[in-house]
């Protein structure tokens, strides 16, 4: 059974991956896990029994589960990172904190196309991608075990993607995320002091100024932040207060389709196809409709290799002045 | 003039180095920047003209500064990411907070042999580099400007080192890192729940548990922590309590250097000479004597690539037992 500790000084949760538990010498050899032998990797169509039963898949009505016919599917992760069955049996070991690594870890096979980045999609596919999002997030919320659920996308090994067929993935789990508890935090304490939510002012401010913006439409807007850690980092929040992903409305995804699509082919032209991240900061599952917290997704090209010791301080140090990366990114033509 | 900008949200301030200023391109290709011609590298005794003048050097009392002569040579980073010169002139940008980039960035070059890594060092050599940093931070603290002075280390490229030759670094800031903060937050309230300071509860349950102790001496040990992030993460503590580096002593730097030797020793002959990054989490400059907070060192060896999701969440899955890391470590062979 994985297990999930609590650093004592600053209440960090961490998952100790018991099950995996590598040995030192799996980790002198980096192994590049990219398979280029299509026959050979799990998220093709037609090798739908080399992943665990699928959970979700938007198919064909005439075809069977876990055979032909999607264009979307959602299966469990088989090496997952938290064990689906059992109680969270919280203990104490003398002055620290633990429980079971209990927890949901799926992948959503975002194409039967291998090399169809999201950035190349018709607007009408991630819509269908952000639909299976919401629906899994829907289902495993009832499970009342889980207080957060965790949308995310590793894009390129660099970014921690070990297949290269496209993918995102789904974590739920029985903690909220320090980082996520952050942001609420400074949040709550912005909206305690001046009545109104951060993320609105921030939106509105790079509406004013438009020196970070990159992508705009009715619902949504894509931007550089601030104060951002990464060279060309993104966030994309939608321009109405929400707290809750869940609730986004039918043309809310319509227009949230294609900034990402917008956002992600413009990093990809200015950056030569860069590895990143995307996320997805919503509220937690026991918390709704939160006047002081905006949901949002946050998209990290991986850039720069200077990171250890970024990750020991929060310290950061960004190379690039984000309204540059904005004017890059913005003036780079994306005619499709 | 480098940038410091604060994330309206969480409070974290971010370096926006604009006089690197990188271009898209300047990322697209990852440098090598190791040096194996040692006639230029610019921390090989002989070379000193090819750095900035040397801030303080421990050298044959018949050598001139900037020649050769010395055994350990802090000059300023060629590099900056920070400006010594200058006012902070703290200013808000709409809703934003930012100030000027002032800071001291400084390499300390911790031998003039180019292979010599800090685990090959004779203690008593560690002990002069140990000594070398407390000199510039006791002089750096003068300077009211600076709320922070953060030591670190990386090795290997893979850890950020863009050298190969030897060296740490000290940076002088205007902020406490938001990590630091944490750290501070956390163990004041464990303080005021149990009257106790948080580290020295970790270091008495460790001393009796043993199981994840690596080393131990009179003032020092030298752990796997309970949750730590990162694979074969170690952490060394001063057994007795102290919030501040600079008051360590004459014997505790014998006994740092001791453990310090080894620990890192025991993670080369483990990890075959990983990349890792060292820090120092010592107070903030404008407090002194805490009785909740206790100085010590973390060691991150960079074995894992999962690190954007990580990032961006604050969630980390360590795949190795902790237990099974300070046992890897401790049964290794490191007779020297």
């Amino acid at each position: 059974m994985p297990e999930l500790r609590k650093d004592p000084v600053i209440g960090r949760w961490v998952i100790i991956a018991t099950e995996r538990n590598l040995r030192p010498n799996d980790y002198v050899i980096e192994k590049d896990e990219s398979i280029n032998d299509l026959s050979k990797c799990p998220f093709e169509e037609g090798n739908e029994s080399m992943t665990p039963p699928e959970i979700l898949s938007y198919r064909d009505p005439n075809t069977n589960k876990n055979e032909k016919g999607w264009w979307i599917r959602v299966i469990p992760n088989k090496y997952p990172a938290l064990r689906i069955e059992g109680e969270l049996d919280k203990r104490g070991v003398g002055m620290y904190d633990m429980m079971n690594g209990i927890g949901a870890h799926e992948i959503v096979i975002e194409t039967t196309n291998h090399f169809e980045e999201m950035s190349d999609m018709q607007e009408s596919h991630i819509e269908e991608i952000i639909w299976a999002w919401r629906d899994r997030v829907i289902d495993l919320k009832k499970d009342k075990r889980f207080k957060y659920i965790l949308i995310f996308k590793n894009k390129g090994s660099q970014a921690g993607a070990s297949l290269k067929h496209p993918h995102s993935q789904i974590i739920a789990l029985p903690i909220v995320p320090i980082r996520v508890f952050q942001e609420l935090d400074g949040s709550r304490e912005y909206y305690n002091f001046k009545d109104r939510c951060v993320f609105c002012d921030i939106i509105q401010q790079e509406i004013e100024e438009k020196d970070r913006m990159v992508e705009e439409n009715h619902e949504f807007i894509s931007i550089v932040p601030f104060a951002p850690r990464f060279p060309f980092e993104l966030w994309i929040l939608p321009k109405k207060h929400s707290s809750d992903f869940i609730d986004v409305s039918k043309s809310d995804v319509v227009s949230l389709s294609k900034v990402l699509k917008r956002s992600l082919l413009r990093l990809k032209k200015v950056l030569n196809d860069p590895p990143f991240n995307l996320l997805i900061h919503t509220s937690p599952l026991d918390k709704y409709n939160l006047d002081y917290y905006h949901w949002h997704i946050e998209i990290m090209p991986r850039l720069t290799k200077v990171a250890g010791f970024e990750w020991g301080t929060g310290f950061y140090i960004n190379p690039t002045r984000p309204e540059d990366c904005a004017k890059y990114l913005k003036e780079v033509d994306i005619n499709y």
